[in-house]
C-alpha cells in the first residue's frame, strides 16, 4: 500500500535485500517491528514488497534524524537487526534520503 | 538485485505503484524502459520488487537532477507514463529524493 506521507521534505529509509532460504524465525519477527516502527514519534508511513524470489524493498519515512536514531537505537529493534545481519538477509543495503518533492495518481 | 551506487551524495526517485489486473503490454514495455534507462547519462542503477498482490517498488538512482529530468523528457519514456498514468497503474507515487549516507552487508 502507499503511504500517505505528509508534503515533502522528510526523510526516506530504503532498505533493499535479499532474504536468505526459510522462514527462521523473520515473518513474526517483521510484523512485530512494522507495528513496533508505526509507534515510533516521527513515523510518517512504510512501503514494502518482496518478490518470489526473495528479493524485497522496504521504505519507511521519517520526520527528521531525530526520529530514525531513535528508532535504529530501540533495543527490540537492535536485536531483530543483529538478527537481520545474521540469519535472515544475505545481503542488504540501507540508503537514508531527503525526500524533495512527489507526484502521483490515486494517492493524494 | 542491489544497485551497485557510488559514495553519496546522488539522487533516488522511488517508483510505488499497484498495477491493475492484466499484462495489458506492461511486461514488454518494463523491460524495454529498463533497457533505455541503463543506458541513459547519469544513470546508477536500479531495484525492483513486485510482490504477488501487484504492489511493487523501483528505486532508480541516478547522478544529478538534469539526468532525471533528461530520462523524464525521453521521447520513448514519455509514451510509457503515458500508458502507466492511463492502464498499467491503478495508483502510483513517485518520490524524488536525495541520498544522504548508506550502510550494508555484502554489497560493498
Amino acid at each position: 500500500m502507499i503511504a500517505a506521507t505528509p508534503q515533502p521534505p522528510y526523510l526516506a529509509v530504503i532498505f533493499s535485500s535479499q532474504r536468505t532460504e526459510g522462514d527462521l524465525g523473520y515473518g513474526s519477527m517483521a510484523d512485530r517491528m512494522l507495528e513496533l516502527a508505526s509507534a515510533q514519534p516521527g513515523f510518517l508511513g512504510v512501503e514494502s514488497a518482496r518478490d518470489a524470489q526473495g528479493f524485497g524493498i522496504t521504505v519507511s519515512y521519517w520526520k527528521d534524524e531525530a526520529s530514525i536514531a531513535a528508532w535504529k537505537a530501540n533495543a527490540e529493534h537492535a536485536v531483530a537487526q543483529r538478527l537481520g545481519h545474521e540469519r535472515w538477509y544475505e545481503t542488504f543495503r540501507l540508503r537514508v534520503c531527503r525526500v524533495e518533492r512527489e507526484a502521483g495518481k490515486g494517492t493524494d
